[in-house]
């Protein structure tokens, strides 16, 4: 198989996005290799080494998507026996025209601390945790939103994915069997922020599946149920005016994405 | 300010990403923009006109970075008054070359849900939360690796992190002054899992002000208490061999991309 290495000074993960993205235009494996923290010559001869090995034994010319602030280090990378794609560098010359500022890199500007944006999403962790699943319902004037709906319909997930990529406090609420009685209704907590809520739902099926892992056999679990709950949930979001997404067929960043680009919530960190 | 747009008829992840990248090489502030889903000819002259709207306003073409599988509205974005960057476009031919394969666009392929991958990450999700803050020490046997030390150095955060971006599973457990006593030992439990054992500490200073924000002016966050905490965790690690990590400069994509350098930890998504 041929291997695609991630080189960086950083953490790679921009050359690991960008290679990702890249390779997954073509309907074939490739095995990948991240390498990063590579801040002296020796390392980067290591490296060097390493990408031979690869294309020795599979036969391949290994692809190689770096980034490097540190110019000696990344110009030994350049000459490696792989096919050698230092991608930001190519926009960098045209976008200085454009911009008409040279360009200054500093190492770990990308996915680095920068003091504030940090805190923030510890912050937003934190308080994801504190107010995961109900558990606490003293602080939802802090929230930026609360997700609702039924146990293990992608609340917490997608909370936490929130908190940590965007800055944004996230409580969630689940729905359960004591809140539905003969019918499903707002919660008083909730009624009174309403304008935060923002409902998840999910397929019957895949309910099942996802409940039936964690406790086989049971009610809980059982389709009848699972389909009860979310005809509830999905009768409530509808009289209630509550935004809401289907998350069966989507990934947590997909699901977060969504959320924000349909409610308008801005991140607070970028 | 010069505004940024990313777009795609995906999360955008990727343009956010590459186009981040790029523009911290620069020293000046943009005003960023991220346009995800953008999946219809209709949507996307309403991109068009917000671009347009944004130049008016700025005076400035906007930079428009996006990544886009449907062909036609990829050809619309292309034409917008900002400047724009089809940026994984100008790879794809000559990658074509190299591989000997022409390439299969298929939409949101590179951060939606691959269900395998997907299940994977919300097990490990819910392990990080099951095994957070040392509250359960049954499950240590499936933990792919243990964070250490004490209370608001970074565990929770960085073992979240690992869950939602790799699939890894990371318990954490924080010293306590229990632990401590006369000297900090390793607990029996630890012990038996000693070969999973990662180490994070702090600086002092950091410590007492990260700990004052929760609890001011108490003797958890006095800056004694801290420095005496720190003292015993650093020498337990030197003591017992516990590879370890000082989380004060770094964020935790870097805390979380070191940790796997360290260890050599694989991810079980890539």
């Amino acid at each position: 198989m041929r291997a695609a290495f991630y080189i960086s000074d950083g953490t790679a993960i921009t050359a690991e996005v960008f290679g990702h993205a890249l390779l997954s235009l073509f309907p074939m494996e490739f095995d990948h290799i991240t390498v990063p923290f590579v801040e002296t010559e020796q390392h980067a001869k290591e490296v060097l080494y390493q990408i031979e090995q690869s294309f020795k034994e599979s036969g391949q010319r290994p692809l190689v998507f770096f980034t490097m602030v540190n110019a000696e280090v990344g110009k030994l990378i350049s000459q490696s026996v792989g096919i050698n794609y230092n991608f930001l560098d190519q926009f960098v010359a045209p976008l200085e025209k454009v911009i008409g500022v040279p360009s200054k890199p500093v190492k770990h500007r990308t996915h680095s601390m920068h003091e504030q944006t940090y805190d923030i999403r510890i912050e937003a962790v934190n308080y994801a945790l504190a107010n995961d699943d109900g558990s606490n319902l003293k602080d939802y004037e802090e929230a930026d939103i609360i997700l609702v709906g039924v146990s293990r319909s992608g609340k917490t997930p997608t909370s936490l994915y929130l908190a940590l990529q965007y800055g944004i406090k996230a409580a969630n609420y689940p729905f359960t069997e004591e809140d539905m009685g003969d019918i499903l209704k707002l919660p008083p907590i909730l009624k009174r922020f309403k304008q935060k809520l923002f409902g998840l739902t999910i397929s019957a099926d895949r309910l099942h599946a996802i409940r039936s892992e964690r406790r086989a056999n049971s009610r809980y679990a059982s389709i009848q149920q699972c389909r009860m709950e979310l005809r509830e949930v999905e009768n409530l979001y509808r009289k209630e005016k509550i935004p809401c997404l289907n998350s069966t067929k989507f990934s947590v960043e997909e699901i977060s994405a969504k959320i924000l680009a349909q409610t308008g919530l801005k991140r607070r960190k970028y």
